[in-house]
């Protein structure tokens, strides 16, 4: 699991029928401690958080999880927003993310 | 989850009865913001979306996800293409793929 | 499996229902032989260990090992602490973590 | 799933009983545009394909999708061959791997 | 699936109590072809082969597999040894490992 941020989202009219009314998000990681986005930009599903663009959220990269996250037990998906991250600490300090 | 492009195809004569009528594609990911091709070559499967050379594709690379998405519960396969991406969005900048 | 250090706490109050009570650890990967830390920011969840901030612990990443460790089924969780490491052994030297 | 070369065999006597009766292969991935090998070697089960030394295979690097390969549902396996590659077609180029 | 060494020993008295009985091993992967070491430290369970410090081992790294591999079920386990290697044959060379 890791913290990622919501940078854009994706458009796909020919699908998987399961992934209809999905919010397909493009993230990408984010280092929580010093705010810098990195690693590739992956694609992630929410419909259960509202999380939206420029959202700090919690990922979970696997489908068992993904799938009972969003309660799609057959839907084809391994990345979902789990949560919106409200603040880390770390190291005696504390970063809020709204 | 990620975004990819179809880059080739592959043949297999001898191979694992489930995969029969299956399209084995060629595929690398894709950094759908500046349009780069990246990482190692990979293979993926496709029997529902009917993407092609060169369609941009939305990705999900795990057993049990790619098997929900065929509807091939017995078939030995993790890499699947779950969509072909019309657009995304990133940055107040949206990208067309067609 | 491997071994980490926890850093840091995170704060989510919008998220799937399965997380409540949940204590959501920020780790880092710990090279036990050396003390370095190393890697991403990665966040764990713990309901078992008791560990806190500042422990050496034991991770396991996999949705269905971290499920069964902490006895949630349904919670969209992949990265358990499963033990709270006190020490190793390597090349006849042996480290403490306490 | 990835392409790649059985380059060698290993034997172990002292094994997981379910393992008893399978090939196990010495693979790297294979870059079929270019013929390179890279990354680290892997170990690779097949009781299916009966690909051998020099071969150019097909993997799935997943349980699940490796026990319904083989049938073995109960083997501790991740890693299996599941085609034997005859030729791959990218950028209006076709190579053939016999 | 790979091929690792077994580096040293680990000790957690506070546990998930299905990781009781088992031996946690230090390992890190191992170039069958050159000797070298590589790669981060992991941790690996053994409750089967009997391997033990400096054994050449054959390791399965999925939780399933893992919990197939030593009949443990419930055990939040991922990486586990499932044989111990005597030799490998590549490129026309053997080597042995006892």
């Amino acid at each position: 699991m890791f913290i990622a941020k919501i940078i854009g989202n994706t458009w796909a009219t020919q699908k998987s029928e399961s992934l209809e009314g999905l919010k397909m998000l493009l993230i990408r990681q984010l280092n929580p401690l010093t705010g810098e986005l990195f690693g590739k930009t992956m694609m992630a599903v929410d419909s259960q958080t509202g999380a939206g663009l420029g959202d700090t959220v919690l990922i979970v990269d696997e489908g068992g999880s993904a799938r009972q996250s969003l309660g799609l037990n057959n839907a084809p998906i391994r990345t979902a927003v789990i949560g919106i991250v409200d603040e880390v600490t770390a190291y005696g300090k504390t970063t809020s993310f709204h």
